[in-house]
């Protein structure tokens, strides 16, 4: 079987733009976290759990979407801070995008602001949106491979949730095999196996959050 | 609740190469299919279902990832002519890459080949690769409401095969709904429900594939 490598140079750089507005979110004590995920893993889920389980901190949401508003409906549903941001498009957020967003938000005293990036498992993870985390979520329908597929998504990440674990006994996915893959690409990565319909898994996820708040305000980050 | 617009234009343009390359197939009595979903939403396996449903075929698979030769060994171990393309962190392949994955390939007799694309739900349908057909796999576990958010995919696909069906039972997940919501951006769109692993609904979709190239040999499509 033969192998042919195509090229192509990404050219797009934000870096300059995504260091000024993390360091304007660290001045307001904010702590901004980039979830990514393939289309259907569960990012809004996640984040609406996520938004129930901590009531004691003041959250917001920023929705990309190519299209539609359904996401930051939930999120609103839920009373917290939500924009819809529409790509026109686009594969992913840049920090300028980013930037905007939070402006748009006009929401100067959150505790923490969840991105939730466009659907996607390649575009996004090549983009510094300016977050202080990024956290990705790989769901077990998707199959315990996709860190050989898509390594860079893994090695860009502080956190792989592995959620809807309570389909484990319906599929072929390995968790610890995933997780010996991602770890390889990022000896690093936190790893937390969750069931946002059960609520398994999902206290470990909260406290990392709030550790990630504290270390942020008392600017440790 | 606010909505921002945010504006890129996409600037690849390569309709030329994809209508040669669409010509150079037909003469070659070729029906290329360019196969696109998500990550995990099964384009492996529905292709290795597809090659053993269809022992009376000459087929060919072009298997695009980032990174790995996983998938092409899994095809190759079927018997089917197979060559791994290496797309260097792009998220989508062109028309160039396929008319250069077609060479590379050499097997000009073939009456069928699968372009597996790189698995992302966004880039892959802004870019005509030549293809005579677009097939588009979305799983039950993403959701039914993947038409509202990704809808160029859904616009561009002449088939949408909705993979995973044996696991309805445990998601929520409604075919109906998810095919008039496809339906609504493309009324031409071919449906076919199947289950790769119990083999529901596979017969559909297999002859809808013999009578794609039956057209293209009588220069019908």
């Amino acid at each position: 079987m033969k192998i042919i490598e195509l090229n192509e140079t990404v050219t797009a750089s934000n870096d300059r733009d995504a260091e000024a507005l993390r360091l304007q979110l660290r001045r307001a004590g904010t702590l901004l976290v980039n979830v990514m995920s393939s289309p259907g893993s569960g990012k809004t889920t996640l984040i609406s759990r996520l938004i129930r389980d901590l009531p004691m901190l003041r959250i917001g949401v920023m929705e990309a979407d190519i299209e539609s508003d359904v996401d930051a409906k939930r999120i609103e549903a839920l009373g917290a801070a939500a924009i819809q941001v529409h790509t026109s498009g686009m594969c992913h957020m840049d920090a300028g995008m980013t930037a905007a967003a939070w402006e748009a938000l006009e929401r100067k005293d959150l505790d923490l602001i969840f991105l939730e990036n466009v659907g996607n498992l390649i575009c996004p993870a090549e983009y510094d949106t300016g977050a202080a985390k990024n956290l990705m979520l790989l769901s077990v329908p998707e199959g315990d491979d996709k860190p050989l597929k898509y390594p860079l998504m893994f090695q860009k990440s502080d956190a792989l949730v592995i959620t809807k674990t309570d389909a484990l006994p319906y599929f072929n996915f390995d968790p610890e095999q995933c997780a010996e893959r991602a770890r390889k690409l990022n000896p690093a990565i936190r790893i937390f196996p969750v069931s946002a319909k059960t609520g398994e898994g999902m206290e470990e996820l909260a406290h990392w959050i709030i550790g990630q708040i504290q270390s942020l305000k008392y600017n440790c980050l």
